[in-house]
């Protein structure tokens, strides 16, 4: 069979998608159960992208028909997901009254512990953050057990604030290696916290049992809190470098959150590419985070007695410190923060060449020192990747501050929710009693 | 609302999934042709998976009614992806006909175009290798047009062995930066070959119209390869090195080959981690493939008059010549390995603490010289690893030699029929001419 003699059968043309890709997923059953659970997603999802709308441009979106998006509506409507409001009038038939997210009705938390302080942020189903706080503590110096109590204390103050609503998920971000199946940290080297049950811990103080509690990395919870509301929402393919005590990243790929095949994804922090001498906190050398760590810099700028080094300071009174000996023009403020940069860029440039992402996110003291950084990282950067135009990578830095990690956890509660709807369970009807 | 006032409303439990995962999947509308494409997909793989299976087992397997799945595997037979075969007998109910993935109809072609050979596999529905060839060619002298010319010709070759069947897909591997969705190589440095419209070439020089002609990178395609029928059989989190004129990367995450915003993800060879004054061919100083990568081994081991250093040389007996000089115990041969595999242990080290992966495959010559590199690879890559034990990675060397690519493109064309098989039409009822 050579090339200008392919066999005449009559085989119909085969469609041809544009590009074979791969993908090893296992498919799964499909019955009227998972259908009606994919389309419940998929109303709930139109809702929120096109806001208030009425049940005929939901079936116009989603070619669903009028009757199964009725359906569909009722049944979000039950699960206090979405909820009627105005009146639709003007269109062409008969007037609709519009759909849109409920956001008197479940309440979504995220928590960061890290080094010196915990935060906590409590959003709707929309995403608006109703309450958030930031404690400043020595979680070393308190240990889990007193840290967690923190923490629960600091959850009880969030709900504070909310009416008759519902909590559906409490997802706690930390600084480490985690177990999120078991929702165990297994070792945060900066807490100095080790084989620590926090979601058991959590469940028994916050009797809450129908909330969901979680635990994940800081630096991921970091990555879709910047998908989700920061500086790159909405973008696909992301890198997220959070910038604290120690350095982690958070990436998404086609939009899926990466996780390694133990949990331990994205410890960029340690990758060998300092200065060979650098002692790194994890006993190591060379690591990325002994040179651009909040460590390195206070070592680059200040001398040991320098009152930058006092272990005391709050986190923001020393970034402002830096930024005002920066403005004042100190050279050797200046030329440490090059350094830092310059290392900065170089390790960008190493995850521009593997992932090549959309957008490379720097947060944490990073996102503060942004002004003195950019250039120099920039300049160090983009020559090094081997893609035309950096792969088309930009630098963004985080607008979310020192709770983006928190947030995080919020909306991924959120994004749980809106993946299957059918997770909230519908609620049996209320004795008066129960509602006063 | 304090945590110990949780309100006794009535809402039923809510079922809690193990972890929070973050997706940012947009759900699309599932109708009957969706569930009826997703099923059929599901009763092929579970042939797959069991071999020679009944209705009946599959029924029990994928928990689809009876009358479900004889209608799909009647769907299947006709597009000739599974058959019938032999009886079942000794079962507690009536005896029924096996069914098996059909080997006798679907082709699936792969090529790999490097930089001094062409070569080329192909297999049927089960993996099974047909045929394969490798020809030692001069990329840079015969140029895009004489290449491609020489590809179409390898193609026939090939196709020359199968009978009566049709292939569905060729899939082209090319180590460069490639627009899978259109076919077209942007930019392959080794080959200095810029802006190929390689698949509309190829559709050209092959008139088989019903045929899917695709490309992809050669570093992906090594990973498909491993991750179907290598030495990472079914490993889903999974990094494959390639090792050649240049250092590649494929890169499944969670059984997805990740692929970046345009393409150019895994291009690991040009980390900047290597000696600051390690001239790259790129042009840059300091890459990981000026390093590791072929040119960079000879130079540490040969003069440049040392016949190593002929660019005639068949690449297999340059290996051959480089083993036996170690196994020789030539000195310098050893130094230059050892510093080769140095340089790979921290390379190494660096994607194992960003990718937590399952494996990692050397490939291309790393796995030719594995005897001499393993040892000093390993003592670099563990200890720089931040995750316990590793993260539990393991190093496997590949044993699919210098074939790899070809194999994973013809792979990937059979994954992408096992994902939707619906894409392989029935063929139109042939006249008896037809069939001779």
């Amino acid at each position: 069979m050579s090339p200008t003699a392919t066999p005449r059968s009559e085989l119909s043309r085969t469609r041809l998608p544009a590009a074979v890709t791969f993908a090893a997923t296992e498919a799964a059953p499909a019955d009227q159960a998972t259908v009606r659970r994919s389309n419940l997603a998929l109303v709930l999802q139109t809702v929120r992208t096109y806001g208030p709308w009425s049940r005929a441009r939901i079936a116009g979106d989603t070619g669903l028909t009028k009757a199964t998006v009725s359906s569909l509506v009722s049944d979000l409507i039950q699960r206090r997901l979405i909820r009627e409001g105005e009146i639709e009038r003007g269109g062409a038939g008969r007037p609709g009254q519009l759909v849109g997210l409920d956001n008197t009705s479940a309440l979504f938390l995220g928590l960061e512990i890290n080094v010196d302080y915990i935060a906590g942020v409590m959003t709707d189903l929309t995403g608006v953050a109703l309450a958030r706080q930031r404690l400043p503590i020595d979680v070393r110096g308190l240990g889990p057990a007193g840290t967690l109590a923190r923490t629960a204390e600091l959850v009880a103050t969030l709900l504070a604030e909310a009416a008759d609503a519902e909590a559906i998920s409490v997802n706690v971000a930390i600084p480490g290696l985690i177990d999120i199946e078991h929702g165990i940290l297994a070792y945060a080297p900066n807490l100095e916290w080790r084989d620590v049950d926090v979601t058991g811990t959590l469940r028994r103080l916050l009797t809450m049992p129908r909330t969901r509690i979680g635990l994940d990395n800081e630096a991921n919870m970091a990555a879709v809190a910047e998908y989700a509301a920061g500086s790159a929402a909405g973008v696909r393919d992301l890198v997220v470098i959070t910038g604290e005590v120690g350095i982690g990243s958070g990436v998404l790929a086609a939009g899926e959150l990466l996780r390694g095949t133990s949990g331990f994804f994205g410890e960029v922090g340690h990758m060998a590419i300092g200065a060979p001498d650098a002692l790194c906190g994890c006993g190591r050398r060379g690591c990325w985070e002994a040179v651009v760590g909040l460590a390195a810099i206070l070592r680059a700028i200040a001398d040991p007695d320098d009152e930058l080094q006092d272990p005391a300071l709050d986190l923001s009174t020393r970034l402002q410190e830096i930024e005002h000996r920066a403005d004042a023009g100190d050279q050797r403020t200046l030329a440490g923060l090059t350094t830092v940069a310059t290392g900065l860029g170089l390790g960008a440039s190493i995850l521009a060449n593997i992932f090549n992402p959309e957008v490379i996110v720097f947060g944490g003291y990073f996102a503060a020192l942004s002004r003195f950084l950019e250039v120099p990282l920039r300049n160090e950067m983009y020559p090094r990747v081997i893609a035309p135009d950096g792969g088309g990578c930009r630098i963004e830095f985080s607008t979310l501050g020192f709770e983006a990690a928190a947030l995080g956890g919020a909306h991924a509660g959120i994004h749980w929710v809106m993946a299957d709807p059918s997770l909230v369970e519908i609620p049996a009807a209320r004795s008066p009693a129960d509602s006063a």
